[in-house]
């Protein structure tokens, strides 16, 4: 499908479950369930010993792809720490892997291109994305599904720009250099690229959403790293195009980029029915950002999980409190659990905010 | 000294040049010179293939310790892009190797430091800074002021934070958790820590004003960790500690940390006469966020030196245009210049800035 060709609109499959029950969807509209609802960014994964055994000599990206062991992995942080989501484990790179990219996720570095994607020409041969590309994932959420109980399962997407950057400079990169100087002095391979990588994202979303995810989050990690005049001009129409994309299946759309405290509105207009917020500024005042009407989710300091409990359990209180100020508020943290977490703080984390 | 002493009042020595004519410092008052002065933060350094020759086989602390060689390196960007001041070419970690701190600069890595600071026995073992320690830097200062003509020199150090934060976590650290943990479970040991620390830089930059320097900046680096309520309890103190410890120079004394778009106010409240910006807010709006009154440094994406020529114009134009509601305003990049630049962008953009 050419990118400038608009997606068809998809009505939402009649199959899909009801949790009328469950606080995390009703916290994402706007409701007030009994409990404060939550997890947790990145819960599955390195943080877990269960975790580190079950990918011992498997690769990354073979992990992504393996439906059994996806389901797992996704289901190993529901088991341990009793949080209300699950997130579909998974990896930003996922959907390109799928479609041919050549790239490959290199351990202590993070996702390598083969070829970095600098021109149209380049941009032109990246391939499309086909929903059989990636039925190994939804084969996966099926068995999440059937395996979650009342659980809802989070679907996964990266998001045009930070998909973007990993393809213009080849990998991660502290500065975006090449991708803000692509995006500012070549706008037409720019808007083509990040037309075709939106394409991708529905694709991979409606996968997801078509095998049963309950929920969708488009992660726009680096979004941080703009101005919200450039965020507003190169970014947000692609986002949108992804967040519109999945609009008829009904289900809320999470929408979260680290260090965004000035986009948030930006990307609430992206059509963000739940908005993600770091540590960087208290719940509260993210919601008079965002007009006095949200939902939003966040907002713990990850870094804070290596503090003494006493301490976390503060933070965790006082985001509780600022929370309030929102229509709804999902706990998370602001960023990923970071590898060396002590996986039972993350479970006293859960248990307190339940109590709370 | 002890941490808990109060540092000893300097008078302003009587030796101090004057610069009337120097737009660079007329802008750091508050006025308005005839032309927006300039300078790029990093602009000593690796983008400049005559600093690739002069570094060849030296390492970078060696470097940083030979005043002929610093006072060369200073000197080369002035030379080669016309730009209105000079900056004092140095390391964050300089004065805690000068006081004997076992750590050396990796290249591709940063500064790494062999035995990480982490509880008050290590924080009390630190060694303390006499001024004699570093006179190197101090000659090196001298041979510049003799040799910079009218051009003003800036002095260089690292607040408490940044510098607490390659301690504690023992290099560069992404997510800074070992950092974050301490200054919230133990308090006391993290006031200790950047209580010395700031001894450590008010030792520093004084040797630098006793030698001539015109200015200082304190680069606060990785304070856009943090949130605002963090920064103000843990941080604000000991950097006021630093720029009250140098005031009585009456110098300008900049302040800067990228990522603080909502750490303005606090920064300035710290005691800055001029505090930076980085590039995801205005500068229009950055005044607003001080009052409506203040002196603004700032604000090029460093990654838009890589953009096309009518781009980057028309991002300096309107830097230069939004600099207008300030009360004083030096043009600069909102980061340091990145390695793979091309320095005649940077010749063109000073030249550009001083048209306008």
């Amino acid at each position: 499908m050419s990118p400038t060709t608009p997606l068809p609109q998809q009505s939402a499959p009649s199959g899909r479950r009801e949790l009328p029950e469950a606080p995390f969807l009703a916290a994402a509209r706007g409701e007030r369930p009994a409990r404060t609802p939550v997890w947790f960014m990145r819960q599955a994964g390195r943080s877990l010993p269960e975790y580190r055994a079950l990918r011992e000599g498997v690769p990354m990206l073979d992990s992504c792809f393996d439906p059994e062991m996806l389901a797992e992995i996704t289901l190993q942080p529901v088991r341990r720490h009793g949080v209300d989501a699950a997130i579909l484990y998974s990896d930003i790179v996922v959907p390109l892997k799928a479609a041919g990219v050549d790239l490959d996720i290199v351990p202590g570095t993070g996702p390598v291109v083969a070829e970095p994607v600098r021109d149209l020409a380049a941009v032109r041969a990246l391939p499309e994305l086909a929903a059989e590309q990636v039925s190994p994932i939804a084969d996966g959420v099926k068995l999440l599904v059937e395996r979650l109980g009342e659980t809802p399962l989070i679907g996964f997407a990266g998001a045009p720009f930070t998909l973007a950057s990993y393809l213009i400079e080849g990998g991660p990169s502290r500065n975006l250099e090449h991708t803000k100087a692509l995006m500012h002095s070549a706008p037409e391979v720019w808007h083509e690229l990040a037309g075709r990588l939106a394409d991708i994202a529905v694709t991979f979303l409606r996968a997801q959403l078509d095998a049963g995810v309950d929920a969708i989050q488009l992660f726009d990690s680096w979004a941080g790293a703009l101005s919200e005049r450039d965020y507003r001009r190169f970014v947000l129409p692609h986002s949108a195009k992804v967040l519109e994309g999945v609009a008829a299946y009904g289900v809320p759309r999470i929408h979260f980029g680290v260090g965004t405290g000035e986009l948030l509105a930006a990307m609430r207009d992206a059509g963000a029915d739940v908005v993600g917020v770091d540590w960087r500024i208290p719940l509260d005042e993210a919601v008079r950002r965002l007009g006095g009407k949200a939902v939003v989710q966040g907002n713990l300091d990850p870094a804070l999980l290596h503090a003494s409990w006493p301490v976390l359990e503060a933070e965790v209180r006082r985001i509780v409190e600022e929370g309030k100020a929102a229509d709804g508020h999902i706990f998370n943290l602001g960023h990923g659990v970071l590898p060396g977490v002590d996986p039972d703080v993350l479970t006293r984390v859960a248990g307190l905010v339940h109590e709370l």
